[in-house]
């Protein structure tokens, strides 16, 4: 694209730069921002860069939090024995919004992904086996999204965890509540045959 | 959604004021910002604090422009009697990409559109007329989306040139180049013959 304008191209590229922002989005963005008042513009800048500097980890569960312990692991009705491994705070969010769970997280930061240059390193894996060393932790969920990536990772915790006194589960795969059956992919039907449970335990569920 | 932090709540409430961006989205875009060294954070913010502050137009044209006079309207060959009338900058980018049109461009700035209390005052509509008053250009070209907001457009400038020396037309709509008829919806169909061209006329386009 040819601008008349190298501020407009600059900005232009910027939010271009953001994952699934093309060229045209990008540039359909700015001009929104232009006939908008100044201080649509400020308070989206401020906003952006006020959380890029100024953005917190709880120091126990590493998710993003404004105060050194997050809510959660401030919560003294949680239960500290349970603690469910996730890959960032958009997992926890949909957890918590279920009402199901009343443990803890662990939030891993990314998935082990070599073609993405992330390695065990740049995870909270560490913190998380420390932790489950101190004793207090006595079942691990995986709640990691169920691909190579995630698949990895969980097997490479467990393995980490090899002679610590907890259990490990991972979140149960199978036909979503209300789906049809002949839509669903075979994979997740054939597990969901494979993990079925006791029908009186079915009822609890509910 | 319930989040654990009210910077990431704020980044992410004002990113999802942005067009087509809806919360989860903006939470993506915001937590893609978070993995990403601090530096990008503060290139997108200045950029877009540079723009919306800084941001000049063409005195002459209107169009988007670092400079008081736009390169189009600055270059001595483009032919000043010319000028194509566009809603935005956008449309100044598709023309000029054709390599096909010599002229200078008029842009508006939108459209009139009393749905989102856009009206002739808000757009460079007076300036166009007065432009045009002075007699040196000779040629309007309507180049608005042929929407309501459009056609109306064109016909309010249209009743302000009343009486001024100057010839207007509008953009050719028809079948587009390579596309089958059989696809064509009717009005574009309908229209592509009643506004049909002399085979021999045809041929110079080429």
């Amino acid at each position: 694209m040819d601008f008349s304008s190298k501020l407009l191209e600059n900005a232009v590229y910027e939010m271009s730069q953001l994952p699934g922002i093309g060229k045209r989005t990008a540039l359909r963005l700015v001009l929104h921002l232009l006939k908008q008042p100044g201080e649509q513009t400020e308070r989206l800048s401020n906003a952006l860069l006020h959380l890029r500097n100024d953005i917190k980890f709880c120091e126990n569960c590493h998710n993003i939090s404004d105060v050194a312990l997050c809510e959660i692991c401030a919560n003294p009705k949680r239960d500290r024995s349970l603690v469910c491994v996730v890959e960032d705070i958009r997992d926890v969010m949909a957890i918590e919004n279920t009402s199901q769970y009343r443990g803890l997280y662990h939030v891993l930061g990314g998935k082990i992904s070599p073609m993405e240059g992330v390695g065990p390193q740049d995870l909270t894996i560490a913190s998380l086996v420390e932790k489950t060393k101190k004793g207090e932790v006595k079942e691990l969920i995986f709640a990691l999204s169920s691909t190579m990536e995630g698949d990895t990772t969980n097997f490479y915790i467990y393995k980490q965890l090899k002679g610590l006194d907890v259990s490990t589960s991972t979140i149960a795969r199978g036909i979503a509540v209300g789906d049809e059956l002949e839509y669903a992919d075979e994979v997740t039907l054939g597990r969901s045959i494979l993990n079925r449970i006791p029908f009186e335990g079915s009822l609890k569920a509910n």
